[in-house]
């Protein structure tokens, strides 16, 4: 079975969070489940489920941390994509063997460095279930 | 019911389409389930079904093409995300309607300018079947 399972979460760079959600859920009909914040990673967000997943918008609030990092250098748009993963710390043993460097701190979440594969950032999760 | 379904297609822009198919199958354990050429949007590309969509890669071939410029300007990275759309006619409409910019030339599938979405290029389209 491949690493990658569907595609269940979406993260979006934006300059402006509350302008990204006013067009999200007027132009696509979307509606916001829950906001929040990392102070560690630099952002405010927000979350708009979609299907059996959901798109995360997400502004920076420190220029110096990740999220801001690509906002300078990328402009706005796909930051990070999460696939349902059934066995994590298989894959992040699996990964690490062939030397890619990942984030893996908790059992339940990966981060995949954008560098292993071609400016794709992956996230390996479970699904969460809105319905 | 949202216009935006399952996140069932995922385009990467890469610079070397051989050694991205070399890096996400060994990496993730995906195949190639087709290649293609596309000669008016400039690019070469292959299909890796994950899931229940796929990602495709892309590398340009024509730096004076959308799939090139984006390269140029963004580096590697995600290009375009498509999503189920169960009525994508009913959707072009109601998009049209708020003044975004829609190309539907065809009755299966739409993309929206990622002008109108904070730089996220969205794809209406059918969910293939690759199972």
């Amino acid at each position: 079975m491949p690493m990658l399972g569907d595609v269940v979460e979406l993260s979006v760079v934006v300059r402006n969070l509350e302008a990204a959600i006013e067009r999200y859920t007027t132009l696509f009909g979307l509606e916001v489940h829950k906001r929040g914040e990392s102070k560690e990673f630099g952002f405010v967000n927000a979350i708009l489920p979609t299907g059996i997943g959901h798109i995360e918008l997400l502004q920076p609030t420190d220029p110096d941390k990740p999220v801001g990092k690509f906002l300078a250098r990328h402009g706005e748009g796909v930051y990070l994509v999460g696939f349902e993963c059934t066995d994590i710390p298989g894959a992040v043993g699996r990964l690490r063997e062939q030397g890619v460097q990942v984030d893996a701190r908790r059992p339940d979440i990966a981060w995949v460095h954008p560098r292993a594969a071609h400016g794709l950032f992956v996230e390996l999760r479970g699904r969460e279930r809105y319905q």
